[in-house]
């Protein structure tokens, strides 16, 4: 499994318990807003493999005047859990494009837990010296409907600048991504990365640059991967 | 669903008949080749909608020396045919990377008919006139296994030169595409196309050039698409 495709699929089971819970995007954009994910940590023991049959869950656990924190875990075959995804996602107003207070409504049907500070992300950690970098046009393809690009995108742009050597021998182990400006149809990013080694421990920095605006940043720790094809 | 998602899934249909066949990869890849599919030709009535429940069929109906020959069918969820898909098959040398006399053993199964001609597919017409061009780099998400890149890219390539709001008010009726070589990680390709009316439809035609050889060329028809948002 992609990475791409894990952060696409854990979406479609959001949506589903929306759906169940009669939170439909007509019935939350009745609210003139939309959920937005700002922040994605993952947990990465294993990527399923091809055939495998996996278990999702979701759990929206809490959220306070401006934040809603939601966590995934996926499962494999036997139970055990591989991945473990916790995200903060707010709620933007769609004419304004600009952040909103949370709908009681659009929250109410969790029953998740009202708090005063949802849990604390770690800031990823910014480039001190960039190793390589690369332009991105946004393609037809990268974008879902209202020319919203998918935010699995940046994953893409992240991962293409690492070597191809690099990328089969090696598996993430836990990343830390940030969205922080919406990125369009027609627009080209600049893709930016910095490999280092910390604690023996192969680490990148990310950043996605629109028009020189920081757009996105992620921090990746990699682990070798121990299998052999 | 998204003509990309359409060829991921007749391949994934094709491969779940193989493996029930005991064709799988290994037992191909034992005779020291793999199955290529060097042209498609689609019939759409229309593409199926999300949340849509849909059928797909698939039969290798003829083969010879060197071609196979394959249908595909898209049912939705009354049981009605909204896509037909022909597609025209080879043996690869793996290790040459060259056409290779189809080994007997590995179409056997299919209990297709040996002919002494596959259906004849029609050569996909050149551009003439070229309206608009671009560059794409084949990017590290592109890539299957083996370096080998993804066949659907070839359309995401293609249909991207195309202008948004033309894509968002138009539906393929038909496609007719055909593979000539292969591109590989880290090419840059050219894609071009040329937009035309003929008989009052509208008509598109596309290149892509991998160092200046052909590498696959396409002629799509397009109808409005009808419906209201």
């Amino acid at each position: 499994m992609t990475l791409p495709m894990l952060l696409n699929m854990i979406i479609l089971v959001s949506e589903d318990q929306n759906i169940d819970l009669g939170l439909t995007d007509q019935f939350i954009l009745s609210f003139g807003v939309t959920w937005v994910v700002i922040q994605y940590d993952l947990e990465i023991d294993h990527l399923p493999k091809t055939d495998e049959h996996i278990t999702l869950q979701t759990q929206p656990s809490s959220y306070n005047k401006f934040f809603a924190f939601r966590e995934y875990w996926v499962l494999d075959e036997a139970g055990n859990q591989c991945i473990s995804i916790k995200s903060l996602w707010v709620a933007m107003n769609v004419e304004q494009r600009r952040l909103a207070p949370i709908p009681p409504e659009i929250v109410a049907p969790y029953h998740s837990e009202a708090v005063r500070l949802t849990p604390r992300f770690k800031k990823p950690k910014k480039i001190e010296q960039v190793t390589a970098s690369r332009e991105y046009r946004i393609r037809y393809s990268d974008i879902d409907t209202n020319i919203h690009v998918n935010n699995t995108r940046y994953l893409d742009w992240m991962i293409d600048l690492l070597p191809y050597d690099f990328l089969i021998s090696h598996q993430p182990a836990h990343i830390n991504l940030k969205y922080d400006n919406e990125v369009r149809y027609g627009n080209t990013i600049e893709s930016k990365y910095e490999r280092l080694t910390i604690d023996d421990q192969t680490v990148t920095r990310h950043e996605i640059y629109n028009n020189g605006n920081l757009a996105a940043v992620a921090n990746f720790t990699w682990q070798p991967d121990g299998e052999v094809d």
